[in-house]
């Protein structure tokens, strides 16, 4: 369940492994204390590395940040293609919404996310890191789209949004269990308006 | 915009007025501080009435906060009936969360929410509220049933779902601005789906 590829591979095995566990030491920080409480020295302790080796990396708790949010996107455990856009969907709300380790650290980094006014600077790297976390969903549309199971320019925000944000809603927000039952009737009735060319995108609309 | 009716109506004039600023100031208190933070002295000041003043009638947090959150609901605006579904859920939009007082509201009460483990009375409370602040948009879908526009049987909560806990993810959540274009073509596609019959509910779900 928590598979976790080294955010960037190295042939040295030590100096890997301290990166991998130092931002997943931070992120499980920042989910757990939030941005402004976070310190080297937890995030130290819980990689079980000094404080020095840290901060020699990663001088500014911003960077140290940065680095750990820009690796959350790329450790996220892959959907399988299973040749239809509802097969893809459904597999996607297991692994994103479905995965109890997954959902303490979206609810934690998300509430980190309520709470807090970041600087801009953060603020705009949490957008990339949502748009990086969205874009195999992204993909897995426009593949349905090449297929034929939706017409040409649906937007996918439009499937992706009221599916994936309503689910988040739920579980992180209000701390229901996940109702898989619900879940898939929901991408149902999306993927059916969709279907009618509802998603297409509208020409008055903002690209 | 913040037009209250009182909670419950009494004749006379101070006590009525009282209870409204207590509560009101309640929900102020919970949405910046959460439930574990929120003092009776905090609730008293910022209603600018003696702490004995709440006391004496609200003799626990837990008491004072379930009334609060019961009033939350009996004052919300309501939208008026616009005959069609569409126009009443955009109606509904711009009331729950295009509002400038509502979210900074909502988005208190949803970061309480996240972050504090609620005592089971309080949480079952919270599903009640959220319960009827849905029951006019739920009311609303039941009307569009009623009129044709949707099949009988439609699921109300394929439809509230989707758009309502969509928006309130990316305003409350994300802190998003709301996007009218965008929110209402999310109403499109709901409608769209629905309209196929795909919110039909299933005989092997759960009622």
């Amino acid at each position: 369940m928590e598979q976790r590829q080294e955010p960037r591979r190295r042939t040295g095995g030590r100096s890997a492994r301290v990166v991998r566990d130092v931002l997943k030491a931070t992120l499980d920080e920042l989910s757990r204390s939030g941005f402004t409480a976070l310190t080297f020295e937890a995030v130290a302790a819980r990689a079980s590395v000094s404080r020095t080796t840290v901060h020699r990396r990663w001088p500014s708790k911003q960077e140290l940040v940065r680095a750990a949010l820009l690796c959350l996107a790329e450790v996220q455990p892959t959907a399988r293609d299973t040749g239809t856009l509802r097969g893809d969907l459904v597999e996607f709300i297991r692994i994103r919404v479905g995965l109890e380790g997954q959902r303490e650290r979206f609810a934690g980094l998300l509430r980190a996310n309520m709470t807090e006014v970041l600087d801009p600077e953060l603020m705009a790297l949490g957008r990339l890191v949502e748009a990086k976390l969205d874009q195999p969903i992204v993909s897995a549309v426009d593949r349905g789209i090449a297929r034929g199971e939706l017409p040409p320019g649906t937007d996918p925000r439009l499937i992706v949004a009221p599916v994936f944000m309503t689910l988040a809603f739920r579980v992180f927000v209000q701390r229901d269990d996940l109702d898989p039952g619900f879940a898939e009737q929901l991408v149902d009735v999306v993927l059916a308006g969709a279907r009618t060319g509802a998603a297409v995108r509208r020409a008055c609309q903002a690209p």
